[in-house]
């Protein structure tokens, strides 16, 4: 074993589209759990959409991460040391907080125990975790969709995006894909969803909406703002529910005003309903949305992509990917394997 | 009694601001009812700022006026003749289909009968009717005020926005008005409003909304759009409800789209709720409504103020006064007496 952590820390804050520039790796020294810690080996590291409002110095639902701090993010891995009575060298745990290293350190209670047995240990931060869980509350909780109803869905081949699709079908709804290549359309298909836009190259995209969603759209999953915002509100069926989820089309300009449609007069005139959704509100009921997840993935009605890059050295290349469409599923990076 | 009905018709469908001369004062022959209906006199007619949809050619959430069309509106009136079992002639009358005319011919089924002892007969197209209902249940059902809570009111003397913070003070809320002047400010407070804001004369609006909602905007109940909800928009509370019932502010751009500030990023921040308000949905509740309605206004816990014009000839210029914020109270023109 190393003595060394890897980790990347943020160099700048980004205006407009964040550039590999913006972080640093660095070589720390690897530090002893102290008690309650736990130190683990990273196997798996998430990027998520999410993370572009960390290195923005704006006001956010959560704290930014400071100039010269390790990136935050989650992750899974195994147990190297633990003063933790709850954990043992070899586990395998899950948590937000690792951050972009090799070596976190955290508190036994902030980790989430994995059984490997169950599902591959990566799943954890993928349909078994965040995005699933994004997916599962926001189109149950704030969808509700009924059996019939037009589901359209933006990013619907990424991590949350994909999960979105393939639950509405198990509601019984049309599910409409939005995604940014017809390969990735192709995907959406053969996991579920009833037809496809792609944004890139359909033009008149509220025209390509109406088209794909003749009786309106009932419940809008926004993972992107922007263009394809409007293109779904301007479709809105009577009733409908717009859940707001990300705004990843604002990458590049995350920090500056969104100025462009407002679409008080769509809400209106169709008595819509548009709601922001962030996962941690449900942390009491993750086990219950992990568990009908899993149930489901078991049945054969949730498959799940990834896109796999390897090596600490990708973690921002494998973020950037995500903010421009290139990645096509869920974007990990993988550190290593298990050791048992 | 004459022989003549004067009704407005709609003349041009206006760009932008409306003008007078957009409709035409026309005089037709007064028509008999046939069976099943019934011929009112007008006595109290209604101008509200939803009208401005019915003369826009757009989409609406109803049909517009057709050219050369009797303007269309609510009102109160006399029955003078009836072919309808149910009505005869002394009764009095509320429709939201009078139009803007003095003798109406409907059927006897569309019509609501007024009690004049229980209130004025005004009221029914007031604080006992379609304004009042809005307020109602756009706050209790949309809204879910809970005491403690702030709850910010735009056009907060208007018909509508009265309503809404008395309810809100009968809830246990706090209310903060919206208006466009000192004097209209000052009847908010009378009636309840814990504190109000000038848009004409605040400067920063949103830091203006800020100083008065130190706590953030939990309820944010939005009769006019544009800058005032902008302003609302970036001061939101955690899980803040904002409920759209009108864009009176938008009068004069109505058939434009409405560009500026999206908001998209403040509802996901605050896992906030913004949704349409159409009272017609809740048809089947009304009575319950008025009746509730009518209790406060008897225990003295729902004032309501007025601003009446006299005579059909003025209907164009009560109208105008409602999108450019003259009116100081419900607008209302008054047509005649009851007989009895």
């Amino acid at each position: 074993m190393t003595d060394t952590n890897r980790r990347w820390v943020l160099a700048n804050y980004p205006e407009g589209m964040p550039t590999e520039s913006d972080w640093r790796l660095e070589e720390a020294p690897l530090r002893d759990p102290r008690d309650g810690q736990v130190l683990i080996r990273s196997l798996y590291l998430s990027v998520d959409p999410y993370m572009r409002g960390r290195i923005s110095p704006a006001k956010n639902y959560a704290a930014s991460v400071e100039l010269g701090g390790v990136m935050r993010g989650g992750g899974v891995g195994e147990v190297v040391a633990s003063k933790h009575p709850d954990w043992k060298p070899g586990d395998i745990a899950e948590s937000m907080g690792f951050g972009w290293q090799e070596y976190p350190v955290l508190k036994g209670e902030h980790l989430r125990r994995i059984d490997p047995s169950i599902a591959p240990i990566q799943s954890a931060v993928s349909y078994l975790g965040m995005p699933g869980l994004t997916a599962y509350f926001a189109l149950l909780d704030l969808g509700r969709p009924k059996p019939g109803e037009t589901v359209l869905v933006s990013a619907a081949s990424g991590a949350v995006g994909q999960v979105v699709g393939q639950i509405a079908k198990n509601m019984g709804c049309r599910a409409i894909a939005i995604a940014s290549s017809e390969a990735k359309l192709e995907w959406c298909r053969e996991i579920g969803y009833d037809g496809g836009i792609n944004y890139r190259e359909a033009g008149d995209l509220g025209a390509a909406v109406a088209e794909m969603c003749p009786s309106g759209v009932d419940i809008y999953f926004d993972n992107t703002g922007g263009p394809i915002h409007d293109a779904a509100m301007q479709n809105l069926a009577m009733k409908a529910r717009i859940i707001i989820c990300g705004m990843v089309s604002l990458s590049d300009k995350f920090d500056q005003p969104d100025i462009g449609l407002r679409h008080n007069r769509q809400l209106l005139i169709n008595r819509a309903r548009m709601e922001g959704f962030l996962v941690s509100d449900y942390a009491d009921r993750f086990d219950d949305g992990i568990r009908q997840l899993a149930a489901w993935h078991g049945e054969g009605r949730l498959k799940f992509r990834e896109d796999v890059m390897e090596g600490i050295e990708s973690m921002p290349t494998a973020f950037l990917r995500l903010l421009t469409s290139e990645n096509f599923g869920k974007q990990l990076v993988k550190l290593g394997e298990p050791s048992g």
